[in-house]
C-alpha cells in the first residue's frame, strides 16, 4: 500500500517541480493532495496524466496525510506545518522556519541521513546553496577533513520564484534598455528597492541580518555548519543574484587541515560520491555551468585546482539545478529515505501505520 | 604646446573610450592619430566634433608621436610597442604582453605611481580585474597591512571585445530559447568549445594556464603582487564571465594580519582613497552593482563586513567599469601622471622634449 501525499505550495515553481519529480521516480503514492494559499485554489495542475484540482491548504487537509512536502513560505510553514504534524504526516519543510531549530533534523541523504532518526515528524529540507555545497564538501570532509570554507555564489532568480523568472524575461529581451526595465521582485519582494537583475548582478539574497551579512549568507553558514555537524568550523559566504534562470553557480573555497590532500585524492573523492558529477577537463574546455546543469539531478563539480599559497587547500566550482537537488529533489529524497528507514511518522518497521487527529486520537 | 597621440586598436571597444575620455578630460593633445589593423583602415570615427579615419598601424605612423596608447590585442603591441618606443614615443600598454616583464612599470597611478619614474618608453596597464581590485586593497594594506586576498569575479562581457557585447544581445532577446542561441566568440574566441553566456556564467575566462588557473587568473594573482610590490602576498582568484554588458565585480576576501583592523577603520580608508566611492549601506539597501557603475569612473566599494572566524579579515564587494578605470580611463591616468611628473620619454621638466627616428636620431 502506498502513501498519501500533499503539496503545500503545489502551484510554484517548487512544488510543480516536486510533483514532476513524484511522478518521474515513481514514488510510492496512492494519492497527492495538491495545497496551496486561498488565493491559489481552483488553480488546475497535471499529474500522472489527470487533472486535480489545487484545494487551499487547511489543517484539516492533512487528516489521513503520511507525508507532506511544504514550500509555500516560512509563513505558511510556521502557521501549518505543526498541524500537520499533529493529524500524523510527517513533514518535510523546504522553508528556513524550522532549519535551525536544534530538535528539527536538517537533512540532504546523501550528507547526513543518520539524523533523520528519532525525528518529531518535521525534516528540514536545507537552503538551495547550502545542499549543493555540502554534496561537494562532505567526500573531502570523510577522506581529508575539513576546517574552512569561504564560498561566493552565482545565483539563478528560480530561487526566488515562478515570477522572477518572468521578469527576467521581460528585462533580458531588451539589451539596449538595459537598467531602464520595470523591476519589482528582487532583490526582495517586500523590501522597499528593487533592482533590475538583467545584465546586474545584486549582492543581496534575502533580507540583511546582523553584522551586514544577508540572511542567505548566513543560512549557508549556519546550516553548514548543522548539517555537517561541525559547530566549530569556519564558514563564510557572499551570495549574489545573476541573470541566470535555473542553476546556481558556486566559487568554493575551502581548507582541509591536511597537507598531504592533494586535487587526484579530492578528485576520487567526488567522482565516488553519490549524486555528484565531476566534470573537469581544463584542456577540453570542460567544467559545469547552470546552463547546462538546469533540469540535471546531480551536484556538478569542476575547476579544481590547489591553493597556490596554502598546504591542503583547493578551490572548486560547484553547480547544480536549484530547483531540483536544492529544493524538490532533496526533499523526495528525504522521504525515500525515511520510507526505506521505516521512519515515516506512525509507521513501524514492520510497514503498519495509524494517524492521530488534531487531539491525538488514532483515525485509522 | 600640446602632445601628439596615437590610439592603436581605435576602433575596439577600450580604443574607442580611449578617445571618449581624451576628449572629456580636455587632454593635452594637438593631433590624435587613430590607428589599427590593415581590416579596420579607412573607418572613420569622431573626435571632438570632426570626423578622423583611422590608417593602418605600421612602424612609421610614430614618428613624431609623443604617448602611444596600444589596446589592439597581445600580438600587436609585441610587434609594434617596440617599434614606437624606438621612435621616441612613450607607449601606454593596455595588452598583457609586457605586464610580467620585470623592467616594464605596470601602474595604478593612485596605487603605485612612483613605479613611473626611470621607465624606457613602456608603461603597461593592468588587467581590468586587476586594477579595480588594487584600488580597494591599497587603502587598506596602507592602514592595516595585507597578508591574504582570494577573489571570485564576475566579469562583464564588454572586456571580451565589441562583438562579445552583440553575441549577448542576440543570445538574452529569447530567454525561453536559452543555451540554444549561437555562441562563437565566449569563453575564448580562438578556442575550439564556445558557449552562451545569456543566463549563464561561464568559469574560464582567456586559456587555461598551468595547475588548472586560467590566465586571467594568473593576471589577477601576479599582476596584484607586482602592482602592490608584495611577492610574497598570498594571492588566489577565480575568473567567471557573466551576461553583463559592463562592469565587473568582484567578491573580495582579505586578511590584514591585524587583529585591531575593524570595519569602521576599513571603512575610513577607503572613503579618503582617491577613486574610491564607498557605496554600503545595507538598511537602505545600498551597494555597488555593474549596471549602475557603467560609465562611470569610480571603484566602487561595499558589502563590508568581517569574517565571522578570522580576526583582522574581511570581506567586500568592488565594481568598477572594465572599459573605464579598467582600461581607457587608468591608460590615461599613466599619461596625465607622466606629463605631471615631467616623464614623458624625451622630455625634460622644463618641458623640452625630443623625438627619436628607428635608427635613433633626433627628429625633431
Amino acid at each position: 500500500m502506498g502513501y498519501t501525499v500533499a503539496i503545500v505550495g503545489a502551484t510554484g515553481a517548487v512544488g510543480r517541480t516536486i510533483a514532476a519529480k513524484l511522478e518521474e521516480r515513481n514514488f510510492p503514492a496512492d494519492r497527492v493532495k495538491f495545497l496551496a494559499s486561498a488565493r491559489s485554489a481552483g488553480t488546475r495542475v497535471q499529474f500522472r496524466g489527470e487533472d486535480h484540482v489545487v484545494e487551499e491548504a487547511v489543517p484539516e487537509q492533512f487528516d489521513g496525510v503520511d507525508i507532506a512536502f511544504f514550500s509555500a513560505g516560512g509563513g505558511v510553514s510556521k502557521g501549518l506545518a505543526p498541524e500537520a504534524v499533529r493529524r500524523g504526516a510527517t513533514v518535510i519543510d523546504n522553508t528556513s522556519a524550522f532549519r535551525m531549530d536544534p530538535h528539527t533534523p536538517l537533512v540532504v541523504p546523501e550528507v547526513n541521513r543518520a539524523d533523520l532518526q528519532g525525528h518529531s515528524g518535521l525534516i528540514a529540507n536545507p537552503n538551495c546553496s547550502t545542499i549543493q555545497m555540502v554534496c561537494a564538501l562532505e567526500p573531502v570532509r570523510k577522506k581529508y577533513g575539513l576546517e574552512r570554507v569561504i564560498v561566493s555564489t552565482y545565483q539563478a532568480v528560480s530561487g526566488a520564484g515562478a515570477e522572477a523568472i518572468e521578469e527576467l524575461g521581460h528585462q533580458g529581451a531588451d539589451m539596449d534598455g538595459r537598467g531602464k526595465s520595470d523591476a519589482s521582485l528582487l532583490p526582495v519582494k517586500d523590501a522597499s528597492r528593487h533592482y533590475p537583475v538583467a545584465y546586474n548582478a545584486i549582492p543581496q539574497i534575502d533580507s540583511f541580518g546582523k553584522d551586514g551579512y544577508t540572511l542567505e549568507e548566513w543560512k549557508m553558514i549556519n546550516e553548514t555548519k548543522k548539517i555537517l555537524g561541525m559547530p566549530e568550523l569556519r564558514v563564510s559566504a557572499t551570495c549574489v543574484r545573476l541573470p541566470v534562470v535555473t542553476g546556481h553557480s558556486e566559487s568554493v573555497y575551502f581548507e582541509t587541515g591536511d597537507p598531504a590532500a592533494d586535487e587526484a585524492g579530492i578528485r576520487a573523492a567526488l567522482e565516488a560520491a553519490e549524486g555528484v558529477t565531476v566534470l573537469d577537463n581544463p584542456a577540453d574546455q570542460l567544467y559545469p555551468m547552470p546552463l547546462f546543469a538546469e533540469g540535471k539531478d546531480d551536484v556538478f563539480t569542476g575547476r579544481l585546482r590547489k591553493d597556490p599559497d596554502v598546504p591542503g587547500a583547493f578551490h572548486l566550482w560547484v553547480v547544480s539545478d536549484n530547483l531540483l537537488k536544492g529544493a524538490a529533489l532533496n526533499s523526495i529524497q528525504i522521504a525515500e529515505a525515511l520510507i526505506a528507514d521505516g521512519a515515516v511518522k506512525g509507521e513501524g518497521a514492520d510497514g503498519t501505520r495509524q494517524h492521530l487527529d488534531g487531539n491525538g486520537h488514532a483515525v485509522r
